[in-house]
């Protein structure tokens, strides 16, 4: 494996010019954990192909002045409306590990959700943030646990929490499973130091009737969690409009439209496809988010266009972070921030308010 | 040809990979008969590429607790709405033969329909069950033998009876010609010694006239049967709903939607796309079963989604018994069985009976 | 470049098969006029994925007592529809050229239309023919050659007349332009010895305002042949309806769908996709034939199904023609009347009246 | 690097041939600048893929006698609606630079626009020319330069004004960044010496809140320009019907449907997707031009069909002048005329007004 760069080379011009680096500075199987999806990967690959399947509608000679990518979600103020999503063991991807992601949100005045599976305490990373955090967990069986770790986390500054409600059990992972992918000795998930777990089969087992399948959360957990915290509670893996509605009713403050990044359910649409039906469901009560296939300026404007109001940035920020650091995840952050200030220019959108359904192409008459 | 494996190396996480090593331990000869399908394949491939067609809808916090995918199917508790589908000549794949996968069905909890073109006799793949076996055969011309085969199937302990009524002749079977397929001397269909066949043609020579064509059973043979057995009667490769009608009038018990793995007919649409139809002219007056391009855990939920009451696996079965034997079988199959319950669990299934269209996605709105 | 074969080896299993070992025997300029089509060959290859975007209704257990493919086109008696279309220069693909055709024609019982740029002279090639035989030919500006091809045409006991009226001028060959193709010395079109030719541009030149364009036959060219001949006039390249329609108003006796092999104009649809506005226009008044495409016995099928009373087949046939000569073309011509055999048995057809839409499958349902 | 030839090989027998002859005697960089397209490059892509799915219909038997091509548009005589369009220094691709391409646009009959990025003086190309030019401007933030370029362009003898409003602010151009492209020395904008240009931040840097953004032009600079030339004004890259209409409002003569051949904003839908709807809306009240994806003469009839009065060629023009100068470029535009009357006389259209959306396929019924 290569090491790090220092800077970054012409060759990198767009997020997706990092995989093919970041490929030769991760261990295989710690990239089969990182990079992979479950099952056929038809769900991550359709993440990525489905934006491309919405051709813009640019309209010409508007005035920019004054324009901005402004906004303010949950009381924080963004430069844009891209968030650094939550990722597990950044330590896999470098050394630095989330001080390194952490660093370059602050550089670029982006918001970082940081996971329950960081390498790092939660307080150390909060502690090297210039910006605002925002921190994701599982609702534990360990309940006792879960109300600590969301205790400690209002104590270390974080702004939200995120709830992942979309993989109660590990999806169909081949890929990790083919690689023999195990945690090398020096990353664990220490915010979990402590924690009890409920008793798994064996490995190749079932999983119905066990204590793991028995003990996850359902609505009720929502409500438990609501009680417990004055933080905005967003539920993240919400797919269906529905959902999404129960989700208010129990009193979410946010909605995270997303597929798990096609890691949990293969064969769930593109999250971009998901989109529109729960935006409208949620019908602006509530501020809803993305993330899943983001690579490009036009990708935000198109999420947008369809009912975000914000998306989150995942395997390509430990694409950069594995290729050059927090120099790495600095620069991709300011390259997509550039790609959507042009999108919003050529589409002419002035400020994030101008960004509709108006802003993709109808189909083509004849 | 590589030897048969002793173990499951990691390599092999999903049915879909049990086929490299199949290759690698089949005849070429034999390969192509056992795998390929009718003419371009056309259908074949289609059995597989429909399913990726079919986007989930994932509902999230539902309660699992006290989950199962049990069923009774004709009288038969099956732990899961999964059956090893009647395929010819398993020693071609394995020594061990239709030994190795009724012990693998035994172990897993699964039934398996044996096919008249077993390489071993009815009576002893019976006398190795440790579960619920199935019978497939064809009304052949002379119906004699095949009331007695019939008698056979009873008196052994089958428990249900599977007419293949799709293929009354050979299909355009293009790539065993390639190969120049024919049995090697100790492989045969031992449970039609002593049948009398109508004379076919010469190779090569056209169909149309001979005693072959004239003599192929019609919707009068089913009613023949119906009087000579008190097994349930299943029809396998119907696909159309007007032909599904049919079948309940002549007394059929059970109907399988299948394409013959697509080694039939070229150009029959994929099985699953066959389905809705046929499941909602049955309208559950009797089980629907199907088969064809099942690979995932997901893809059984698919199937339920869209009326089957099970699904049959044909060719993995056979990658598997290649691969490893009983063990590949059995492995194979709790891998399957695996999925479906973690297709499940995401999709917020707690029973069969929860699993409906709602589980797929609707067409994406903008 | 190989010798043609003396018999047809099991790799030699369908007619789509031939083209492989036709293009090691013949010379690659001659390929490249044979074998390509226009332009960017979207249209040629569009021939070929149309048919497979028509899937099959299988109707089971129907008896085939007395089944037969035989039919009568303008007082023929044809064993199948299935004949050998016109094409050029068999003496390119074949040292025996159109005497191979045709002598495979007789063996099989299949009516072959010969091309009047064949490489021999038309009663030539009748004197060899032990079936029946059409001629084709265009409309040349040279209206006293035409009238007198025609008359040598009934003389050596054709039965029909094929005009070709899609190609008045030459395609964008740019195969051909790009090989360099030219005749070989002892080949050229014996049938037009002592035509007058308007003249045509330098190579590269336009073609607008040139004699040749300004010749070009029009309405009044067929209406002028009705007048001079008794045989049926068959119109071949009629893609629309309003010029099917047209054609019979002007006596012609039956219609050709077809895009010339997609040697013509490129971008013009499928042959088969145009078939059923067309077959639907004519409304049975007159037979409607179809090439194109067709490379298997299930693609015969379609066509039927959808209004074609019989297919033409062509670069099979060169190519089959240059693999092994009459054994060649005989053995191609019975493969492709073995499995049409076998699709009228899967789809439950006993003749070719059973054959109409209801063997398609209807698109999917959810 | 290979030297220009200095004649047309066989192997160039249509436009798309030209490719792969130019990539070898362009500089990698200058290729990337001049061929790539902007992001993702799907846009570029898409502009010829969706040519190919718009059929063609044939009507046969028309007469063709008095056939022509010709057009008047904006008051210039036109051999076929056919020109060149305004692409960035010439010089890049060969020596000769524009002065070989309005050399081969003379020897032709085809206005060429003349880009203000050209390599040469726009006086000097206007020398060198035998036929009408039109010359493309943007609408710079110095105005006064502005007013001064039209003016000579005015005295120069243009004859339109060919005003680009889709490229305010650079594409996304990765292809070119990757490459390290920067003009050489010998090659730059010679128009635009001594214009005033605004700040623009540094590389990598944002573009909202700089001063090149707040200057962009909105329709008030259209009207501005309106008062300043008699010129005819011809809006290039309009795409919007509501822009189009606004662009008549505001006094542009003429509209081109244009997504800049894909090198601004990557995922606007094909330009002759877009044209239906703009030719629509201007209803034939001001003349609507397309360019991208033009390879065919079946590309011009199908622009044609759709609602276009005349078709620009860019990439070939630069791949011709780059492997044959002068010569390369007549060639292309001479054998893309050759297919467009082909394309005219293949489906019975004597005249360009015979050319209507009757000239394209309905979609196939079954």
């Amino acid at each position: 494996m290569l090491p790090p760069l220092t800077q970054i080379p012409p060759e990198i011009a767009a997020l997706g010019d990092y995989e093919r680096f970041a490929r030769e500075r991760i261990a295989p199987a710690s990239w089969a954990y990182l990079d992979s999806g479950a099952g056929d990967e038809w769900t991550m690959r359709e993440n990525i192909a489905a934006f491309a399947r919405l051709p813009l509608r640019p309209r010409l000679l508007r005035s920019m002045q004054g324009a901005s990518t402004a906004l303010n979600l949950f009381g924080c103020d963004l430069v844009a409306p891209i968030l650094i999503a939550p990722t597990a063991f950044h330590a896999l991807a470098h050394p630095d590990a989330e001080l390194a992601t952490v660093m370059a949100a602050g550089a670029t005045g982006t918001c970082m959700v940081v996971s329950t599976q960081a390498s790092l305490l939660l307080e150390d990373v909060a502690s090297a943030a210039a910006g605002p955090l925002w921190f994701q967990l599982y609702i534990q069986p360990d309940r006792d646990f879960t109300e600590g770790l969301v205790a400690r986390a209002e104590a270390a500054g974080y702004r939200a929490l995120v709830i992942t409600v979309d993989a109660p059990v590990n999806g169909v992972r081949n890929a990790e499973a083919r690689a023999g992918f195990a945690l090398p000795p020096h990353v664990r998930a220490v915010n979990l130091d402590g924690m009890r777990l409920p008793a798994a089969g064996a490995p190749g087992t079932l999983l119905f009737g066990t204590p793991l399948l028995e003990s996850i959360p359902d609505w009720s957990a929502i409500a438990w969690l609501r009680e417990r915290t004055r933080l905005p509670i967003i539920l993240k893996g919400i797919v269906d409009p529905e959902d999404a509605r129960r989700a208010i009713d129990f009193g979410a403050d946010g909605i995270i439209v997303s597929n798990h990044g096609g890691r949990a359910l293969d064969g769930i649409p593109a999250a971009i496809d998901l989109l529109p039906d729960v935006a409208n469901a949620v019908a602006r009560q509530v501020p809803v988010l993305m993330d899943g296939g983001v690579r490009r300026g036009i990708d935000v404007l198109r999420a947008q266009a369809l009912g975000a109001d914000a998306v989150l940035i995942g395997r390509p920020i430990l694409h950069a972070l594995a290729t050059a650091g927090a120099l790495g995840v600095a620069h991709a952050l300011r390259v997509l921030m550039a790609e959507f200030e042009l999108a919003m220019a050529l589409t002419g959108c002035r400020t994030l308010a101008d960004i509709d359904a108006g802003c993709l192409a109808p189909a083509p008459r004849r």
